[in-house]
């Protein structure tokens, strides 16, 4: 175990380059942060391979646990300080742990979909705290996976790990472009369902069939009509009021949760 | 009409001091932006003092509607450039209008709990993104309105009315001690319901009682012991993955479409 207490450290600030997407890809790593996300990642036997904590939190059991599993992994533990997880995290209260992760993503031809009646699908999502709470959602309906559709916002950045409270590294996430998700759905049994404004088919009505592939538009343009056509099912959610949309990630759960609710009878 | 494209210029330098909470609070007035929102606002009947617009964009029938309808009330239309407008709005890509409004809150004693069967109740909320998510979700079910509770985030902070997407100036807000709002509730029919996990009471099988105020507890903590103990029904939502709990705007929704589908019959 070492200590570093400048900010001029050459680990300090490679660090604290993963906090941009172009960096992370180069690198292949990620930042995640907060003892409670920490330790999710540990009990799912994920383990930093850099893990930077306060000293004055040693005491504290969990703090313990993540630095014994970290350095019996073959990971490094570095003893800092409140000033620098501030500067690698980029907020001002960044808790007492910040981890270094390797990316991982589930191969989409890996995905066994009979291991679940419920997956998750986005395309095109922009905002990385609704792709880190559509995680956090997965996790909850107990979701296979989520399988990021096309040019979907980075999965490992600060926010999207943040708002995933740690689903991150409990939920698989595959990433494909929509012909190769299109051709390995109908490579097996799967409906695919989709949201629109353009049916009477309202959510609450409709039948659902295991397994069921949820799938998430764009946040400001919902999805193209190409993949509209092609789901199996399309439904709406009522909106009483005088907008049109509700927000992705919540469009998501409503639905998630419905289908949830249907397949346990 | 006149216009602006100095950054030095003191009302930019003003209205610039509108993103930061305790310069609002001294003014009385807050930021929206974007076409979407200051059109939903113009539709709800809500014009801005100040509409700073970019003169690219006054070709736009909806820009020009703000336009007139802003000069037509009073306030003053500004022609600026995207630079300003970005500088007001802190974001890269801010669109094409901002508007400074003035603030408005509904006294809770004003509010009429007979004209919907469903409230938003909302206590210790710290993320203004989940605030103005739940704004969203209470238009879209068609709640009466939001009622803040104790100390919650600032509902006219830049990035509440931006995730509201207009719904902050279609939905009534009230904002309330919970002594306050537990007395006035009390006063009158309601049902208080609560998400709690101390609970076997699955939200699809509770019975909702109208008209039914859903009670969301602060992000991290959830409600405290007494407004649980305060409420008339405590339902959970099932959770079957690692996590425990659900982003709070998430879980807001989840539960406000189950008791708007049974109110629906």
């Amino acid at each position: 175990m070492r200590s570093i207490t400048a900010f001029s450290n050459p680990l300090v600030k490679a660090t604290r380059l993963l906090r941009d997407k172009k960096h992370r890809r180069d690198a292949g790593r990620f930042l995640a942060e907060g003892l409670r996300i920490l330790t999710e990642a540990r009990e799912a036997g994920r383990l930093p391979e850099t893990l930077f904590f306060v000293p004055s939190a040693t005491d504290r059991p969990l703090v313990n646990a993540l630095v014994t599993a970290t350095e019996a992994a073959g990971g490094e533990a570095i003893e800092t300080n409140a000033d620098i997880l501030s500067k690698l995290s980029g907020k001002d209260n960044p808790g007492s742990v910040i981890g270094v992760y390797e990316e991982f993503l589930t191969p989409l031809a890996s995905i066994d979909r009979a291991a679940a009646q419920l997956w998750l699908v986005a395309e095109r999502l922009r905002d990385p705290g609704n792709l880190g709470t559509i995680l956090r959602t997965a996790d909850a309906v107990g979701a296979g996976g989520l399988i990021l559709l096309d040019d979907c916002v980075d999965p490992f950045s600060v926010e999207a790990v943040r708002a995933s409270m740690g689903a991150l590294f409990t939920v698989p996430v595959a990433r494909a472009t929509w012909e190769e998700f299109r051709m390995w759905l109908r490579s097996g049994p799967g409906q695919l369902v989709g949201l629109s404004l353009d049916t009477d088919a309202d959510y609450r009505a409709a039948d659902y069939a295991s397994p069921t592939f949820l799938l998430t538009g764009n946040e400001a343009q919902g999805m193209p009509d190409h993949m509209a056509a092609e789901c199996d099912l399309l439904v709406k959610i009522p909106m009483l009021g005088k907008a049109d949309s509700l927000n992705a990630a919540v469009a998501t759960a409503v639905m998630a949760y419905e289908v949830l609710a249907r397949h346990r009878g």
